[in-house]
């Protein structure tokens, strides 16, 4: 038996990565942070994937990075629109986002011995982050095989990233293929007060994109 | 001007390196987590040593690691007592604890427009948890390098760990040599509710040792 860690926002590649984990026979125990961001909307929708993917755990963990600032998804920036492959690293990058993610999942794997951590990063449709790319995964790797009990003893977690280099069509069909129901998962930067999506950020735009390319018809 | 985030625990190593931080001139920017341990005491030392030694800013960070669990300093377990030198890694690791610390810090220092990180980690006289040793650090750095927009950009934040490869006793002297009284930090993992040091945790025996190969008395 293989326990596994799921970071599960509620956007499209989270659900996605839950659905492989599952498909490969893991235990998931699905992780979700509340950290301050505009698009809260999407805990709701992370709720709905637990349930519907069959995590066998789900842990909404807190954390504020409000206090840090400095991002259009957590302090009173605007979110660009219509900014998909705009040169530099975009203003919804959140100060060192990934690395305070992982590091938590590294607590909690730890804590359920958990021997893999699997997270949805993307380096091909991506909106140019540096934590999405193979080299910062290969990086955090490190740093649990040396600054780690589990790591030191057993060479564990390991990080497992299946979406790394699919485009979001290819994520998209490898979700419809293992049943997922997209319409439950949310991917806007900056929804209405409805939970609407606004159409032009990039993540709305990298996801109708991947849709399109699927030939599928865009579920919200 | 060089900013620099400070690791501040209210105990003896990190009061020392927020002193040569401060003598080298760093605009500080002291961190103190607030993450459910049991000498929670050391926070009030923690904004003791802060105001003594100048801090420009202090930021105490809620971080709740008891979610996780699985460490005597965080859980229900006891605090081994007189088992400095024992093999292995001792149950007062907190899972992680040193990676979730630094990446928020790296989440600070990124919004603070901050050079240097720097936390008084020591592998010489020390518990033997694994994430205190240099090895751990410089992996850290390249998370830092691969994963951050100033880390990519800029090649910061550097991490500095001036007490790495000292003895405790070395800690004492530079520390005292900058004017620091070491009474108003804590060590203790394990006070009864008055604050009053266990003398027999780790912490306390090596804090004791420090001070008597330093051939300074005690400073509780």
């Amino acid at each position: 038996m293989i326990r596994a860690v799921v970071l599960l926002s509620g956007g499209l590649d989270s659900a996605t990565v839950l659905a492989i984990a599952k498909s490969e026979g893991r235990v998931c125990h699905a992780l979700t942070f509340q950290y301050g961001q505009r698009h809260e909307i999407e805990l709701a929708a992370s709720r709905r994937v637990a349930v519907a993917l069959h995590a066998d755990e789900h842990v909404v963990y807190p954390i504020n990075l409000r206090v840090f600032g400095a991002s259009a998804l957590t302090a009173d920036i605007d979110v660009p629109k219509d900014a998909v492959g705009a040169p530099g690293i975009p203003v919804t990058y959140v100060p060192a986002r990934n690395t305070i993610f992982l590091a938590l999942a590294l607590g909690f794997a730890e804590a359920r011995e958990a021997q893999e951590i699997w997270l949805g990063v993307n380096a091909v449709d991506f909106s140019g982050y540096p934590d999405c790319r193979p080299e910062f995964i290969d990086a955090f790797q490190q740093v649990v095989l040396k600054g780690t009990r589990s790591g030191v003893e057993k060479g564990e977690p390991r990080i497992v990233t299946p979406l790394i280099l699919l485009s979001k069509a290819e994520i998209i069909r490898r979700g419809v293929s293992l049943g997922i129901d997209y319409s439950m998962t949310h991917s806007c930067y900056d929804p209405d007060p409805s939970g609407k999506p606004c159409g032009h950020c990039d993540s709305c735009i990298l996801r109708r994109r991947g849709f399109e390319e699927a030939g599928l018809s865009p579920s919200s």
